[in-house]
């Protein structure tokens, strides 16, 4: 049996993106990492066979990924991922983006991907029951990403757990007043993370018998300048909070913004608290949940390159699980903020 | 005659993909913003019509975008305008990733788009004058962007004036040790804009009569961990720059994150201007040179959508400008490293 992709990226112990960037002779991979990953292909004996894919259908050689947006730091990432892992079983990626509240039924009457792609990748879009049979009737393998399907894989994170955690390592450090930076209710771009986060953040609440205060629950659109200005908005609030999980990293750096312009210092006055572990976060210092948003795309584009196998994979739902990285910007509550409550 | 989606940007005062964006119920559109596409299309009674396009051959309902890479800043802007203005017109992108050095040189000895696209776009991949007759044989029409042709129309920037700008805005400082962070020559990734930043570099400190050191001239590798590396670095030389440009934002920000690290203060130390425009730099105060990245995806898609009318627009090159934006990570050259000097 020949080895694989990932018999190399376990044998050098990096992720199957990276020995596919190292192979192909890709910049940001450091040169020991390359090295290692050369001596791995070749202890292996490995050769990039762009035919040794088992979707077998394979007539287009075409993997559809379908996404909200182009432009969000964490699709180019899972879609990076993704492609990484396509290439290597001689794919070329077919990128839709659904744009807007009306996309997805227009994509589901039109299916635009039909008879063009031998699979189709779906990320952060949740699909009702209906919709999931009109997909299932095309009988292209379908995989998703970021939401749980009773019908077709997926692969997520625990976002609830999560989110969960993230207000709790607020909560241990002595923050009482702890705020949320999320999401629109009924935002046109839906997705079942801002839901599930905003559920983990409540959860931790109310289980150190905390209030939940709607004032503190403020919207930032997933976005830079819209976490600027729900941080701008949490300082107006009658008690304002010494600290702020944002629900994605964007968020929280422009909510460190706003911090920094108003003359606020983070930890000191108001603790942040992202997640996403974006680039930038190590940049700022930013304490944040990581999620592994490469391997997200790497695993569902192998989940999917396998569905041409004998055994339909079903609806299994692989978890990938994230990690809390503390760096600078939470600590314990002890400034101005603090003396004032 | 209807009304394109062109006039309707025109009379909101806003840019094609704002107006698609608002049209298709976008986020990131300011209310108002809505409100005054929504009056405007409304005004010229303006329809988005999927057959509206003027792609004569029309048969797949596709355009082909090539990319070097999925995950960069810059790759991800100009691909938003292009699907913006795409979608518009009733078509999908099919989204390719060139992926390496011999990525180009495979690509278009397979032509995988081949029969799949009614247009394509190569976004940043310089082509020799046998690759350029290659893609043409296909008579796919074929716009490029960042990189000049003879034979197909492209949308540019103006890379060796603004970069001179940049420089010459540190030199009127009062800088007289001004160093480039930029891209390692003969690296997989190839494109014409780093070499034409060096060059405008180079001009602007000729010009000035200072000397052209190499110990000033590192490369970064277009991220934020090679120009954390790069400022490292510059930081060790002979005689220290007291301003540093760095040919990306994210290199910037990268150089930032190492003065910081260094207890250095930009401008008080080292001065630090970018290229860009980067969603983060009005977050870091960083002062750079803006490239209409959006737009060069909108310009460039419309002059592929365009293509299949009576008269080939043939090599047109469209140079959108530039603009200096002064924050604030220059300033005069007054810290502990200009006494040194």
């Amino acid at each position: 049996v020949a080895a694989s992709i990932g018999d190399v990226a376990a044998r050098a112990g990096v992720s199957v993106a990276t020995v596919s960037r190292a192979l192909r002779g890709l910049p940001n991979v450091a040169p020991s990492t390359r090295a290692r990953v050369l001596e791995a292909a070749e202890a292996l004996r490995y050769v990039a066979d762009p035919h040794a894919s088992r979707l077998a259908a394979g007539r287009t050689r075409t993997i559809g990924i379908v996404v909200p947006l182009f432009t969000q730091w964490y699709y180019t990432q899972v879609v990076s991922g993704a492609e990484a892992v396509v290439a290597s079983a001689g794919y070329d990626v077919l990128l839709y983006c659904m744009g807007g509240d009306s996309g997805l039924a227009r994509f589901l009457q039109t299916l635009p991907f039909r008879k063009r792609v031998d699979g189709l990748m779906l990320i952060d879009l949740p699909l009702a029951d209906e919709q999931e049979a009109v997909l299932a009737g095309t009988s292209t393998p379908v995989v998703l990403v970021g939401v749980r399907s009773r019908r077709f894989p997926s692969v997520v994170v625990d976002n609830v757990g999560a989110a969960a955690q993230a207000t709790q390592h607020l909560l241990n450090l002595g923050h009482e007043h702890v705020a949320l930076i999320g999401h629109e209710p009924g935002s046109v771009v839906q997705s079942v993370a801002p839901i599930e986060r905003q559920q983990g953040y409540r959860q931790a609440l109310k289980a150190a018998g905390l209030p939940l205060l709607p004032e503190h629950d403020v919207p930032g659109g997933f976005s830079l300048q819209g976490g600027a200005e729900a941080m701008a908005q949490l300082l107006t609030v009658g008690t304002p909070p010494t600290a702020v999980f944002a629900e994605s990293d964007e968020m929280a750096i422009g909510a460190l913004k706003t911090l920094r312009d108003s003359g606020l210092r983070a930890p000191e006055d108001v603790s942040v608290i992202g997640f996403d572990d974006h680039d930038m976060a190590p940049f700022m210092g930013l304490t944040t949940i990581a999620q592994p948003v490469v391997a997200l795309g790497e695993v569902a584009a192998q989940l999917l390159i396998d569905a041409g196998t004998a055994e339909p994979p079903g609806p299994t739902t692989v978890e990938l699980a994230t990690k809390l990285r503390v760096r600078t910007t939470t600590g314990p509550p002890r400034g101005r903020w603090d003396a004032l409550h």
